[in-house]
């Protein structure tokens, strides 16, 4: 189809002014936030509302066109990228939301409301939406459904998923579906709230959430504390958990990455330090003052070298800019960076980056490692320099070896980013060959054309 | 097949202590614990361990013959029944708590391990298995899985499916496959776990199941408190979501089944009132005074007649009791009951339950309602006589109407209970006739052959 018949087809449902078909005002929809993975789309075409969404994929699923679903494109996965071409369907203009309902506890938004937006809505009613991944400024809240994003409050809170009660989708042929709703509870048929969460716009688009809100809590507080190594973080960790404390933060950094933020955000780190854990807790206050103290005191006993504690917002965030910047911080390191995203069982963190030391060391790289302590999810960080073929084969090399001792582990490959098009070919490994068949077999049953996100999960 | 070759061929799998198909034998697995269904296995089989469930799957599909998965037997929903015949495979052998972790928090265990056993096993460990679902005494974990099964603490600790984080299920084919583990966060591929979580054995057949634990609260309270009518109670209910708390326990009984729970078990009860909520919470001792004192003021605030609180624990369990033995209490009215499971939105159950009483008036049929008031989720009761057929009917034409004006108030027609054979000729009227479709589809890519519990699911 010439560019002039595809902008005429697709102008004809959202209005010439939402479709783009030049060269140059595609660029930005080639690639995501994954390094090293771009496509060629053919149009980006911008509805307005989901009679909209469900004409495009029915045109799309006559001419067998690929649609790849966007947000904001922070994916870490390349699950934004059209790898196989196709038009892009961005969804960043539905961004209303709908309605928040203080007793139902329950926001119904559309897909490209940003994660913050929600947030700040729901703080003004009091109601608290808690994932937040640290794309949150600007990633959508379809993005973070359709990937399950995670975020730093995941011990306590669950990630995204924990929070969709109910979508509006629209299927590969264009016809519209709802599943659950403003419900709390609700096991009538199979749970396509859930198999759609997360399933990274390869089944359906999504035009409408509704999320479950929580009650603001009154207080929170957060702490940080330096140890000799990742082991005695390690052992800090289980003694929060052995003390029956679910914290809402469970952080860390390794060494390198403590170094990285400081040379780059002059935070007054302790530079000498071999690991560092940042942990809070948030709800009553008294309740908050107990957990938080009975925590640095394990952090304490555990050989922690220095411990401080938070309890002003503004201190709270102070802290928290270490873990929030270590991205940004390594990527100064080599110049270019690739970010991955392995989990564990808890209890074997501390092995996992041990080898993944090991491994960066063996692949003559230089890597840091920081993530979630409390769900076992790590991401280690390799940096290189962007001209620099070799080094950068090297640290793709170290990261086969990384998943393949996550694995090992009994873990996964990827805990929050996905699998899109970056993970696809390490998903075996971990599924085994029926459960990916039968991945492909539920792709089948939803989008037989196979046109929504080729190339991605199920293919 | 004839009954001795039957017996024959599964005896050569399971040993021959372990099939049973002689017909007196077969009785207890006919029905389950659903009034007015029941159906005519050819043979009970017991397997002790997954590579028996695999070849008892991979035999049945060969010959085409249904299999029907069972734990306890306590479905409300007829999910456990034979309706298309077929072999009954009892899971209750398959017994065994495999591990418990206290650093991951998490437990292995097999499918017939019972909710209560797993629950006291952690609690030695001062551990918490939130989900408790009213039959938890004797219903198996599988069971609770396979049904997404809920309880009295959903609204703050969330129903089964919150805790799945692993299984090991048996495909139809007799393929064994792993999904999930002991991890907070995995995100690689389609969500398996979620998705067989509620899919009621007719996906596949859960072998072992990874389940979540958190830690044990340190104290508990529940309050009691009496109002003139069920609409001042949903108000109250109101009050405590508005005042920033999301308490464990929040449940109701109307009128006529704090009169049927007095009646039968003499607990000092007002049976004058007309609407009785049941509140509670646990956590840190400090939280839990306050959380609940708060609540005690927000029921009196609303016209609460008389407020009660207990913190000791066997005064806590003497308020729940009333909870607890609705069922029974009812049951005991007409001679049978039909208990039902719809849902709505918190905010919207006083309407609900007025349309029902409004139902059950106009089929003159007794109807009475008790739930959970804070996951909007209702159990109305039709109690009759069993051998009145005509009374029978009416109560089943009162109950289409209660699902219609359920669906019609943006709810279902089952928030725990499960489909299984008793809710599948309702399932459309929710779901819509697209989705109903895909649910048949995503059976067949499991289960090409319908042998997994047909007649009900995906069917
Ligand atoms: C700095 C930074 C920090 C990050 N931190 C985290 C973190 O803490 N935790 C975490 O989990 N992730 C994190 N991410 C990854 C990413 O932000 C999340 O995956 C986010 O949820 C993606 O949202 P998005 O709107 O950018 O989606 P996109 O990147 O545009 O799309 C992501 C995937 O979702 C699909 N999709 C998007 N919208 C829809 C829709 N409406 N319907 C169907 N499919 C759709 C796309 O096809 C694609 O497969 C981070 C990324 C960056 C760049
Ligand atoms: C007195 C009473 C109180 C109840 N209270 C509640 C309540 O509060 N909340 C609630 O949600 N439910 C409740 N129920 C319903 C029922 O107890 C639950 O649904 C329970 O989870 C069923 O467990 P079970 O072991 O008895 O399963 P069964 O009744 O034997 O089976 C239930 C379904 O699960 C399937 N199944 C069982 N085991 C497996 C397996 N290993 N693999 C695959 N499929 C399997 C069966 O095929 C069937 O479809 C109650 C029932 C009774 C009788």
């Amino acid at each position: 189809m010439t560019a002039s018949a595809l902008a005429g087809d697709l102008g004809s449902i959202v209005g010439a002014a939402n479709v783009e078909v030049r060269p140059a005002a595609l660029v930005p929809y080639r690639s995501d936030a994954t390094f090293g993975f771009s496509g060629t789309p053919s149009a980006v075409v911008r509805p307005g509302c989901v009679e909209e969404v469900s004409q495009i994929l029915a045109w799309a699923n006559r001419h067998g066109v690929p649609v790849v679903p966007r947000g904001a494109g922070t994916s870490l996965a390349a699950g934004a990228v059209p790898v196989r071409g196709g038009i892009v369907l961005a969804l960043t203009r539905m961004n209303r939301i709908e309605s928040i309902d203080p007793v139902d506890l329950t926001a119904v938004v559309q897909p490209g409301v940003t994660t913050q937006e929600l947030a700040r809505a729901a703080a003004g009613l009091a109601l608290h939406y808690p994932p937040d991944p640290g794309s949150r400024h600007v990633s959508t809240l379809g993005g973070n459904v359709a990937t399950n994003a995670g975020g730093l409050h995941g011990l306590k809170y669950g990630n995204t998923g924990g929070y969709v009660l109910g979508v509006q989708a629209v299927l590969a042929d264009g016809e519209v579906i709802r599943a659950g709703g403003r419900l709390l509870k609700d096991v009538a048929g199979y749970d396509l709230v859930r198999l759609l969460t997360g399933s990274e716009g390869t089944l359906a688009v999504l035009t409408e959430l509704t999320l479950a809100l929580r009650p603001a809590p009154a207080a929170a507080a957060t702490g940080l504390a330096y140890f000799a190594g990742l082991e005695a973080a390690g052992d800090a960790v289980r003694g929060v958990i052995g003390a029956g404390i679910l914290p809402a933060t469970l952080e860390f950094l390794d060494a390198k990455c403590i170094r990285s933020v400081e040379a780059h955000a002059r935070l007054g780190l302790d530079t000498t330090a071999g690991a560092m854990l940042l942990f809070g807790d948030d709800g009553g206050e008294a309740e908050v003052r107990r957990t938080v103290a009975a925590m640095a005191d394990v952090m304490r006993a555990h050989g922690a070298s220095s411990v401080q504690v938070a309890t002003a917002a503004a201190e709270s965030d102070a802290l928290l800019a270490a873990r929030r910047c270590a991205l940004p911080a390594l990527s100064r390191l080599g110049g270019a960076t690739m970010l991955e995203d392995v989990g564990v069982p808890r209890s074997r963190l501390p092995e996992l980056v041990r080898r993944i030391d090991a491994i960066a060391e063996r692949h003559e790289v230089t890597m840091a490692t920081f993530g979630h302590a409390g769900d076992g999810n790590a991401h280690p960080v390799g940096c290189f320099a962007p001209g620099d073929a070799g080094q950068r084969a090297r640290v793709a090399a170290a990261f086969d070896d990384i998943f393949a001792a996550a694995i090992e582990l009994g873990g996964t490959i990827t805990g929050e980013h996905g699998v899109g098009a970056a993970k696809l070919p390490y998903l075996e490994a971990q599924l085994g060959p029926r459960q990916t068949a039968l991945l492909a077999a539920i792709k089948r049953a939803f989008d037989p054309a196979g046109i929504l996100n080729p190339g991605k999960l199920g293919s």
